[in-house]
């Protein structure tokens, strides 16, 4: 019997799921603070909405299956073709329609380190808006987002599809590679393709990399130094950026932290030929996703975020049968003060095992309520880190709890 | 093409999503006041863990599939056999397990009015504590997330299965749906089931309606009194609940409010035989179940909940192009005050259709910044409810926006 979670998908106890919702409260709250609202959209999709939308190669990738009813449906492939769909359905929508979701997606691919077959992705989208002040306002909430969480040398950098016009998507994908790579290597895979010789290859990356920030993007610059960003500090241009994906269209960008070498944070761009594909119309639009578990393995590796196994402050230990009244009452009290508190639910266990019980779970404080304690009318407090216990009265209970 | 979620699936557009999400939080922090702390299960699991733990009948409305590697794998179904994997599989967890999980669950059946392929759950569960503490945790938790929410007429009924020891399962469910179909059609089906006369039948159901609280109930009620809870007015004794599932072994409990006639709240029991099936050990559980779609319907019959077609307090215009900075400085300064600020993106727009979209949107104030206002140090700040307008200075639009 395999009682595992299946290979690549994964449980998070507590200490993690925690850390989970700590940030996707963050996130939200953020996304809110710009004026994106939320949207959620099923698990399943008819198996037709999503293939053929990702490209031969992703097709394999999508869990695929019939249902009983013989219909196809398919596992949430990303959060884009999901919104493309919406938008196609629901075209009163009020554009342009700024959305975030926050929700698990799926791969069949073998699984890896730092790759999962069930992952959260964490998108924001603004549809219906050619305007380059899209751009702005995308990268503006993504800065605030690293700058709240913590983290303290993330930068955007920024080029434009365009700037890659004439060359072979193949190439293109070839110098993106540049910094996994190595100058080396990229050079020789373009030799590869197009079958010139390494000078020519040569020539072309040079070329590349000697781009000149073209005029949207020193636009764009103009307008993030409005929202008190900095260039270079906060966003810089990057020519041999170019992001994997097929379909943007302009704009494209990626955050980086210095401090944090495990890869980019997340990334974006305009893409204004994907959110119509179900109308036959271009809609523009433009968005960035935020790799959820990316960030919280940096955030973790840079101690930004909370470590705690529970979120439970304290627990109420019951002295003995006769002080369970005692114990629920206080714990009552306590919970009315907004103080996360746990009670202990065995009365015939003894005193030691609840403290042990504490500590293995991470509670940080215990509270012992006993006969000279209930004569004395106050409540010894331990504080498990430092082993140290006091004798208090409510009141005070309730301030040094709520700290 | 068919532009929508498959049928019994559901979209949720930002009004939606927003109720939703303010239904999850309310939870997630009252169960962290209990002492529950989040756990996550993947979506998918392998077959051979959900098939066969809930009946056959059940076995036929999960979804399986073989992914691309023939493994047989199956979609969520519910929290508590996932519960159950997991306590088998991290055997180290600290006992009584008191976690919470808000996930989605799949069920492969016709799709009715109320009931969904995906819907979510919101579970609490003491595993591994045979107290009757975990029991009286487990419903004034409960009675307090109904509180909170604001449902005034909640009571939590509660029965012992051992009641109905000596019974028949087709004669308790029969029972278990007195309410629902009164006691005429109840007395039909016993008299079915158990080939017997009419006042045979009647008999049966009698002496259940006349049994007494025994003496599990009294205890239980007398801890609850504790917590400050009343019995009638909160909790009541109702010898005919059975609840529908096998599973429980003990004390059951329903939650219904007098307000709402579409059904009850939440549910749920003892159940001591199920959170051991992978380990083939006997661990004792405690649960309670809120119906979470049921929760947000009585909510919003009852106006209960906020309905709010989007988070955005306030939207910032644009003048004209020569007002784009001004615009964004403003937009800026305001989410620094931690205010929901949305920044009108196209500059081309002419000022009516500024305000349109944001009344469209449901965004409560429009600002404007004109060359006016820009002269006198000041912002126009329009009420799109009232129709209201006052210039004001920036310190005192912040308060404003901050009500």
């Amino acid at each position: 019997m395999l009682i595992q979670p299946p290979k690549g998908f994964r449980d998070f106890l507590p200490e993690k799921s925690l850390q989970r919702n700590f940030l996707i409260e963050k996130l939200k709250t953020l996304f809110e603070r710009f004026g994106f609202d939320p949207l959620e959209t099923p698990t399943l999709e008819y198996a037709e909405v999503l293939l053929g939308k990702y490209g031969e190669e992703a097709d394999k990738l999508i869990y695929i299956f019939e249902d009983r009813g013989g219909r196809k449906l398919g596992l949430r492939y990303d959060q884009t073709v999901p919104l493309a769909r919406v938008v196609s359905q629901y075209q009163n929508l009020p554009k342009p329609f700024k959305r975030y979701q926050i929700q698990s997606v799926f791969r069949a691919e073998n699984p890896q380190k730092g790759r999962f077959r069930e992952f959260i992705q964490a998108d924001i989208d603004i549809v219906g808006e050619e305007s380059l002040l899209a751009e702005a306002e995308i990268i503006a909430v993504s800065l605030k987002i690293f700058k709240e969480l913590g983290f303290k040398k993330t930068k955007i950098f920024i080029n434009d599809r365009k700037n890659f016009e004439n060359l072979d998507k193949k190439v293109i994908s070839a110098i993106d590679k540049l910094e996994k790579v190595g100058e080396e290597k990229v050079i020789e895979e373009i030799v590869k393709i197009k079958a010139i010789s390494c000078d020519e290859a040569k020539a072309i990356l040079n070329q590349i990399k000697n781009k000149k920030p073209n005029e949207t993007i020193l636009k764009l610059f103009s307008l993030l130094k409005t929202y008190d960003l900095k260039e270079e500090e906060d966003f810089a241009f990057k020519p041999t950026l170019a992001r994997g994906l097929d379909y943007y269209t302009g704009i494209i960008f990626e955050a980086v932290d210095d401090n944090y070498k495990g890869g980019s944070l997340g990334g974006g761009g305009r893409y204004d030929n994907l959110i119509g594909i179900f109308l036959e119309n271009s809609i523009p639009a433009c968005g960035f996703a935020f790799g959820f578990d990316r960030l919280l393995e940096a955030g973790n590796e840079l101690n930004l975020f909370p470590k705690k196994s529970t979120s439970t402050k304290v627990l109420v230990t019951i002295f003995s049968k006769d002080f369970i009244e005692k114990s629920i009452k206080v714990a009552t009290v306590l919970r009315e003060k907004n103080i996360n508190t746990e009670l202990f639910l065995n009365p015939e266990k003894k005193l030691d095992k609840q403290l042990k019980y504490a500590d293995k779970k991470g509670i940080p404080y215990v509270l012992i309520l006993g006969e000279e304690e209930v004569k004395k009318n106050v409540v010894k407090l331990k504080d498990l880190k430092t082993g140290k216990q006091q004798e208090v009265a409510l009141e005070q209970l309730i301030k040094i709890l709520q700290l």
